[in-house]
């Protein structure tokens, strides 16, 4: 299997992008690098460079570089999926972007509304998938149905996840709480061929108490940036107390490694990034402050979402499950 | 100035609830006691109590509540208000329900389109107020404009920031972020007499980014919960790896009062409450969970609401801003 690999994405990109890649060179899998030769060739390790004369910026505005980067290695990666030269795209580099790319250069499968990202979140018995992440601002109701179909495969497919249990994100559990947009979802989510469990709460995202959270991409966003938000608040707050004393210096001496391992779990890149979602091939968007080994975990993930044949379960489910969506 | 206080409503009522309320009786204050008098009597201490037939569960329905429930201790502190006989309502009960029978018994400031409620939350040099918590799940772009009024107002007065800044939730800085209500209300609160500073993401909510931040209640809902969820998260998963080794079980012991005091900063308590914002009175919700000292944080607050005249600087605020807003 060959994973395109964007060397040029990423706030620690090339180094820690092309360092990850290295590591899951097997037998089955090959990552192949695309940026820069002069760049990326140095540091390729015997990896095939594929050269990309552009850079797509991190805060770069997606529809900027759909128009004026299509020779950057983002689209690259992108293409060599639509081409058949890669069996599915992985960048660290500006998630908007790429998912202008994915657009572009792969397109959406038949059938399918609105493309959507879906983030594994660090729950303590594995990951809960929130989809959408942040691709639709403003979604439909039948848009969050079919998210539920997608992340039910992603979890299955990608995560391993037997029957996933599916909810919606809303502010009460009953089915008549939350805007009209999730009360409107509710209905079509429970009538749906899903194991659909009813609504959560934003406190819900980390507990465990669904395999896949749906929600338009707006709430997603700030969902996951206040959950980044109140964590780093959390660690923040607990190491200046900790400064506040002596005794308090040796305790948080002592504790370093669990603090460390607690970190660790609930470090974005731990589960290796999003995945975008109802194209015609997968891309993988990896954190943007990837290390190699969260470019690494990136990388295997996506080689197991071609396993498993997540687009081609996402377009079979959505073919099937077009007689219950209204458009 | 006599403050209402809701005896039964809230989990640890009405034991806590009493006490909390004793604790602000002062030359100036005076709490008053709604509830049952044969269980409140016993422990009032000398403070008057008014009896009430009915009390309201934590989970029942608003609008049942409003058709079969006005004999409440959580609809009679609101009446109280309404009638002269109180300054400001407290509970610690409903908070749906409190909304409802703020909306019952004293009703809408002439020009408000909809009541909010706005939350102080923990960000470190003071809180940053967030509004509306929930009170409207659906909403248009000129009800965020009147947030914005209503925070700035409650910021300066309740809390005591001079020229709050006031911020608006979104997924990105650039104005063109965000949902089609973010991008509608944006344009508006540009256009006020307010110290707008823009857009603001999740995890500016805790650092003090913005003194004020607006957004519809459904997505304020969403973060605050998704806030309570991460903290509890990491403060449950920095427990469990301290029980891991015995280093760190001793590092534990010897953190517990620093870590106690972050606990204490982030704590919902802290602040008192949420305060509904829109109504011809002033309402304050007590979390739910409310101790003694939140309860009597929530009265003394709610007193400093009276003072600073936020119901009368509410009104005069919206009727000189109303040629600004389009409905």
């Amino acid at each position: 299997m060959r994973v395109a690999v964007d060397a040029m994405g990423g706030d620690r990109a090339p180094e820690e992008i092309v360092a990850g890649a290295l590591a899951t060179r097997s037998g089955t899998l090959e990552p192949v690098l695309y940026g820069r030769e002069e760049i990326v060739g140095p540091l390729a390790g015997g990896l095939r460079v594929v050269h990309a004369d552009e850079v797509v910026a991190m805060d770069e505005k997606p529809a900027d570089a759909a128009r004026t980067k299509r020779a950057s290695s983002l689209f690259a990666v992108c293409r060599a999926v639509a081409e058949g030269d890669a069996d599915v795209a992985v960048s660290a580099g500006n998630t908007g972007a790429l998912l202008a790319a994915g657009l572009v250069e792969i397109g959406r499968l038949p059938g399918v509304h609105r493309p959507a990202i879906a983030i594994p979140l660090p729950a303590p018995d594995g990951p809960t998938v929130l989809i959408d992440g942040g691709a639709n601002a403003d979604a439909r109701p039948e848009h969050l149905l079919q998210f539920g179909h997608m992340g039910s495969i992603f979890a299955e497919d990608v995560l391993g996840v037997a029957e996933p249990r599916v909810a919606l994100l809303s502010i009460g559990e009953e089915p008549d709480k939350g805007n009209r947009l999730v009360r409107e979802a509710h209905e079509l989510l429970a009538g749906a061929a899903l194991r659909f469990t009813g609504n959560v709460e934003g406190r819900d995202l980390l507990a465990g108490a669904a395999d896949v959270v749906v929600c338009d991409g707006f709430t997603g966003n700030v969902a996951l940036k206040t959950l980044e938000g109140g964590i780093t608040a959390v660690m923040g707050g607990l190491r200046e107390s900790l400064g506040s004393s002596l005794r308090s210096k040796i305790g948080g001496l002592l504790i370093r490694p669990a603090a460390r391992k607690l970190r660790t779990r609930l470090h974005p890149d731990t589960y290796g990034g999003a995945y975008l979602l109802g194209l015609k091939g997968l891309v993988v968007s990896a954190h943007g402050s990837s290390s190699r080994v969260a470019a690494a975990n990136a990388i295997r993930l996506a080689a197991r979402g071609v396993e498993g044949g997540v687009v081609e379960r996402v377009a079979a489910r959505l073919a099937e499950s077009r007689g219950h969506s209204s458009g």
